[in-house]
């Protein structure tokens, strides 16, 4: 048995055969070019499922299932994804418009939803019933797993942990409020905070980066280095990551947190200060604490996870 | 079949012996005079214990467990409350103490988790599989029902979200963390605001409680008579409940937001405005919400709540 996994990005479309395991068997690719017509994408979406299969030495009758991780969200009662602000789509039938190429079951989700539970099958969270995946991206993404099957909430809008008001009064967020948690520990969070840092520090090496535009990676390469604007950055982005778990610590208590997306490549790095400050700030000091460990199936997340989602 | 339920508060202790559906039969009362040591206070519930199930007309024998609300943390491993601030309770073997008196299963949770799970059995969320217990009194408390169960979490941590980090660098918290959402919600929160908001306004009616303490239901008073800075005092606080909501929201999308506690008697007065902010502030505006609504139960649900543990 197999299934397909769409990962739909802004820039490109990747799909794979995925086993039972969650293993990949073979993989397919389109650009995404978000500009045309939804249904130009969702061919191309199939044409990429298509290729995978091929590739795979599997013919479509061995597939059971699609899945599509979706930078949006994906109403499953409808097969509609609502909206997509990356892709610039609204109210799209997603599920309607494949069947035209693969007839199939159809089920989609967030894709940040979808990462976490890719390792909850197939990677770091593998076994553990409850865990909270963040993806330190250009937002805060994140997917909370209980019980193993993705937690949606009643209405479908659960998961949404780069929305917690986190500094009520801050910075204002894309969604139109201000404060929001994702503001100060997305990678975009990190480059305003190092923005901010530079300009207090006149020497600092990250002002090679005032015509290009600055990266999370330069700042944590900087930070290394020893650059002391970085290092004042990623010690005040470290601490806002940590309130963020405290407050998932408080909220939900999992298992595990695990932390995913650009910023985590800063590896162990991002993990020593993180879990100190989470250990001094979490509020019952004497209880153990959910391990904060780094995700393992990187890009690869997209396409298990959507592949799997039939078991969510 | 009948169960006793004790809430174990830090003014008094109530106990109840509670049928199967959640009706209390008869009631018990001790003072608590927390300054005793702790087997003096343990005694004293199992008397208040024994003087309802003598009222009920039942006897021991036909009682089946025991279940106890702690204003504090119980670990249900040991059988031991780990700690209580209001009564200075550390480590104390609530569990093994009360056997000298009652010897039946006991079951222990915190106070709030008690309340919010009594309202779902025998309240306004009963039938609702996940639902959000918020008690609005000096402090924050909070229950989460998930799949009609008491949520503690992988470690017994879970359920804090009155520690749910809401304005970075802000009021100091009880806690040693500063901007803790309990100090904007609760009561206490609401007298702080409502004194920041007295000051601004040297005409205010809340200056009559200059010199006696000032309450919640005195702000809530005076802004419903009109008075400015409670007015102002209102509508910001109504404000950060309603944030807080959001946050609840995007988090774990709960069927059910029920509102207990003393700020709550307020009724239509703080729900509407509530209500009416949460639809604004809420991240997914398309989406429905679940309702917010009042805790039915009152008092009651401390003793009704401790009761069903079993079933928790």
């Amino acid at each position: 048995m197999a299934t397909i996994g769409i990962d739909l990005g802004g820039t490109n479309i990747a799909a794979g055969v995925v086993d039972a395991q969650g293993k990949i068997l073979a993989q397919g690719y389109r650009r995404t070019l978000p500009e045309r017509p939804y249904e130009e994408v969702i061919a191309d979406m199939a044409g990429a499922a298509e290729d995978a299969v091929k590739k795979s030495g599997l013919t479509m009758g061995d597939i059971t299932s699609i899945g599509v991780g979706v930078p949006g969200y994906f109403d499953k009662k409808t097969g509609v994804v609502a909206f997509c602000p990356n892709l610039g789509w609204h109210d799209v039938p997603l599920c309607g418009e494949m069947r035209r190429y693969i007839d199939l079951p159809l089920y989609g989700d967030n894709d940040a939803s979808v990462a976490g539970f890719a390792e909850a099958v197939a990677g770091v969270s593998q076994g553990v019933k409850t865990s909270v995946f963040l993806t330190l991206g250009t937002g805060l993404g994140s997917g909370i797993i209980i019980d193993g099957k993705i937690w949606s909430g009643a209405h479908g809008a659960a998961g949404e942990l780069g929305h917690l008001m986190y500094r009520q009064g801050g910075v204002l967020c894309t969604c139109g409020a201000r404060g929001c948690l994702e503001r100060y520990t997305s990678a975009t969070g990190l480059i305003r905070i190092g923005q901010e840092a530079a300009a207090r520090h006149p020497e600092s090496s990250l002002h090679r980066f005032d015509k290009d535009p600055l990266s999370a990676k330069n700042i944590i390469d900087a930070a290394q280095m020893g650059d002391a604007a970085a290092l004042e950055a990623f010690d005040e982005y470290t601490t806002h990551l940590a309130n963020g778990i405290v407050s998932i610590i408080s909220f939900l208590d999992p298992e595990l947190i695990v932390l995913g997306g650009g910023v985590s490549r800063a590896g162990e790095y991002l993990l020593e200060p993180v879990r100190r400050k989470v250990q001094a700030g979490k509020f019952f000091k004497m209880l153990p604490t959910g391990e904060i460990v780094l995700a393992a199936l990187g890009n690869d997340a997209g396409i298990i996870g959507a592949a799997m989602l039939h078991r969510a």
